[in-house]
């Protein structure tokens, strides 16, 4: 698989070498009984990043998102979210499924935000018929949007709004350091609204596995149990935290690099006839091409041509593409897959 | 409470005598055992009237339309539904609350309807990162938006596309005969595109209390297990039923008695300077005016003068009001109500 | 079915005709806006009844039972019941399958008590691998003991230790007027140490239809959103309301009658060749005869042979019967029905 | 750490160079793509030590048995376990609060069975009154019962009864292979009539984090899903499956060790007064010492005196202790270990 371009997403990436040995040296120890040196130093770092009080390692986003939601909402709560974050989309309706809550949700604008005036309609009146408005959760970056990320400002409106109303704020911050990197901001800036974040470890910042939830004490001690009730409590997982501080301590800084691949790979296509740009140019490491109407081929065909030539891209509706950009990907691959849609289209 | 004109929903109908007395009279028995006549019969009736194979008596449209997704949809299933909808709006998060079901709300259009190619649009790959898709909820009269009829042709048009992508169809029937009665059809034929249907009892049909779950016997055994799972098994129901029995004998063909007298309320009121009807003129039993920006009063205001003299009104945002026709609202009481709002606008 | 004599539960008790006048003038209102003045008045007798400051009108035993779990447990909690009480056996799940809620069992003493020692063992320490312990739920009378009633001694000693545990106690006391009866107290002292407690209005007290949930006015605040949530809310419910107040001013004093006529059948079946009692003396409204060895039939087959005579009879078990006295089982239907035992075995 | 005898818990073995040098070295992929090589190859060869056909790997032992579960059961569905069985005691009640399933617990016998005639009246009839049967759960070795192993005869017995009555069979393996090795059977030939089996690559075979749920192709598919859900999704999870890999290599042979090593451990503790063995002899790789009334201290106080010794032990209950053995106990720690309570008591 190494000599494959692989763009499909960023949860592709490989650990480094160093990330691997940095793995293979890690003190570890039994993780249940809160003995796992490596474990405890990665959630205060984590924390710390975030300017939170306390972290929880758990094993993806998802479970991060889930412990969020299960740890805060009750059965019959609500929390608001967009239609196209993450939460709604590709977390398998956890939130009602396992906790018993109910998704309202809203429209994302272009920009990836969610309007305040939507989120203020959303808010039910204290009554037995509705759910209890308990939550809103906000994705940055925001994926589905383009990848762009949502700023301090943005954020820290929808914290006030939410809490001013007494609702909470939990930010999906899956790829939050793209976003702090792409705005010159520093995470714990962009989190500091939220009542919780979850980030990963795994995605640009090329650790294997694991995602840290933070947020205040009291909600990271619910948490570790409803981790644990979930199964997603693990032992000496140490040697995954290892690889985790390795990220945190190298892996930040370069993800400049990758939005700026991002960006030459938008404008080698840019010149393509047949290939439009609906999200306008890319703000951090997603290129979402749309194929126009007069263009010869589906997005699946495209993709399949693209994997003829060793180039692996996502297909995200008919017409839609997503590349990411992430650390495998270098400035020649980034040139191989201008040259290969040249050739196909 | 005679005296007053109440016009805040269909669902404060009083029993009328001959009702009241066809209770006193009811032969019961415990339901529980399947004995009791009356109940037996009521849903025969029901489900005849739904064109359906077996009916089953529940306390209100709410637990009919629950059960009818509990029956159905396993934890981590989705039900597509339109946020105007009751089940999203009224319901209290309760097929996630207590089924672990995951809403999918689409947007209503002005007629009531949710377009087909929304529907489309929301049908999710099968991919373990997605709730799966199970069934689509149809609300018939659409009270949120205005009381509108969905025809058999829309209806169909559903059922035909849901099933043809494995996914069932309920439709919330709390006001079918309403629909049926303003579309000059029955409401077996409205019903026929789906699997399941509840109709209540109560609202214009005047009974006190009670809905019917209509649908195959399959999912009325599996339904009568949910009933009692809820604690909605009752034992000498039959009191209940015999009004439902009165109330499907006489009160059905009336109703359009209260589409006649909403179309004379709202033509009143279209008279009136400060009143706008965003809904258009009404189909069935509701009316829903609007206040003009330039009128002196918000809808709460207006309420609480209507009140005074004797007619009370819903109001459902803060311009908007509601009234509904029913049973106990007769010529003299529209008359009334239309002078009211002239004496105070 | 009059001519019946139906001894199978207190649960098939008709409504008398003083009881169905009642319900023919019952005045009524709109109980979702809570305007049913029969409602309110019987929710405020029912709370006086039981010592509690609230009351709240619900469809049946099993949706009371369930609605004071959901209303003070939290998805993950635990409730710890009797192996032989009605929650565990007869509610279908309902506490985990629709709330998430643990059950963890311990076994009825022949009295029908929970030993307090067992309730102690089944204290969990705060640790995340455990369930958190919140409730305990006793069953007053105790049916599948016998109908033995739990004494007011007994209750408030688990009710003192629950509550210096942090537990509340919740009393399925779908009799506890035939307790009360029995042991010459009242219902209040019963309930007294309890934070909710349910009792039935069917059963021996004959109305058709209805429990009530008594507590403090905070959980039954809850309790009315969650009621509504199971769609359990109920419009001019005042039909059913007089019912139960009947019920409450009548029936209540003439459940000694039941308990006499229950004796009087142990007594008379006692003299039976082939009848034992497992569970001694009937002391409420319930006998539990069960066949010998040598008997020549099953429990099915006596109960057969038995319905060729007119008279019914619960099967509980391979050689077990049930029967249950209430307001229809008069001395003559006592007397014919030792004879029917007489001529059968 | 590395200084300590810790005998608490055979979860806090840490990783062998070996193991850590194949961890570094492990070719990954993204697993969610299903693309990472290492997984895939332990989860083929786990299915066969399993004689299944399909696994997936999860985080944790509790993981496995909650996706077994939720795979299988639907909301109101009922499993029967044992009251000393991991599931009721150590999982958080997961199965209720997350899935709505009903625990209906059985007493574990001396030997870690549940009694097949227990098992045979926890059958409940098709009544819409109860949850639904749908599984029996045991667990091999039975930890809370002295680890002793359950037998290829037993566990035969209960899944041709279980078969026979349309349940399915799921065990909680967690320590199948020191049941295999202390049986001198297979762990395929333990597991052979269980529908879906659960076994840990931590504990006794050393490897830091993982488990794997073993089952048909159709159920391990249902299985994935549910595992995204719960967030248990990994991308490059090679890294732990490698580790597993190893484990399954090498660490099952040696178990007999620990075996001996916990009886030697036993027969030095028999000699010392005030020390009894309720259990008897270790069969497996646990002792559980209890301390006699005319000990002069309590379970927790040797504890901590041993711990001074730099000896860590399990405490179960005021004078239970448990003591594990597991890769990191020699003969020397045994040695010391028995030295210690000499001197202690």
């Amino acid at each position: 698989m190494a000599s494959w371009i692989d763009l499909r997403s960023d949860t592709v990436t490989l650990p480094t070498p160093e990330m691997r040995a940095s793995m293979a040296a890690a003190e570890v120890g039994d993780d249940v009984y809160g003995e796992d040196p490596t474990i405890n130093r990665l959630q205060e770092m984590a924390a710390a990043k975030m300017g939170k009080e306390a972290g929880l390692f758990v094993t993806s986003g998802t479970m991060g998102n889930l412990i969020a939601v299960l740890a805060q909402c009750e059965r019959g709560d609500e929390a608001i979210m967009g239609t196209l974050g993450h939460t709604f989309l590709f977390e398998a309706g956890g939130i009602s499924a396992l906790g018993g809550v109910f998704p309202h949700t809203l429209t994302n604008q272009a920009d990836g935000t969610l309007l305040l005036e939507d989120i203020r309609s959303a808010i039910r009146p204290d009554d037995i018929h509705h759910p209890i408005n308990k939550m809103v959760i906000l994705e940055n970056t925001q994926n589905r949007c383009g990848g762009v990320p949502l700023s301090v400002e943005y954020t820290r409106s929808v914290g006030e709004f939410a809490h001013s109303k007494g609702l909470l704020l939990h930010i999906d911050g899956a790829r939050i350091f793209n976003a702090a990197a792409a705005l010159q901001v520093t995470p714990a800036e962009l989190a500091a609204p939220a009542d919780t974040v979850t980030f990963c470890l795994s995605k640009g910042l090329c650790a294997p596995v694991g995602s840290v939830l933070c947020g205040s004490p009291a909600v990271i001690q619910r948490a570790r149990r409803i981790r644990k009730q979930l199964g997603g409590g693990m032992r000496q997982a140490g040697i995954l935290a290892a690889a985790g501080i390795y990220a945190l301590e190298h892996m930040t800084r370069r993800l400049v690099e990758d939005h700026q691949h991002a960006r030459r790979l938008a404008e080698g296509l840019a010149g393509i006839p047949g290939i439009a740009f609906e999200m306008g140019q890319p703000t951090t490491n997603m290129v979402f091409p749309s194929l126009k109407n007069e263009a010869p081929f589906t997005a699946a065909e495209v993709a399949g041509r693209l994997k003829e030539k060793g180039i692996q891209v996502g297909v995200v509706s008919e017409r839609g593409l997503r590349m990411v950009t992430h650390y495998w990907i270098d400035d020649m691959a980034v040139e191989k897959t201008i040259q290969a849609f040249h050739e196909i289209l």
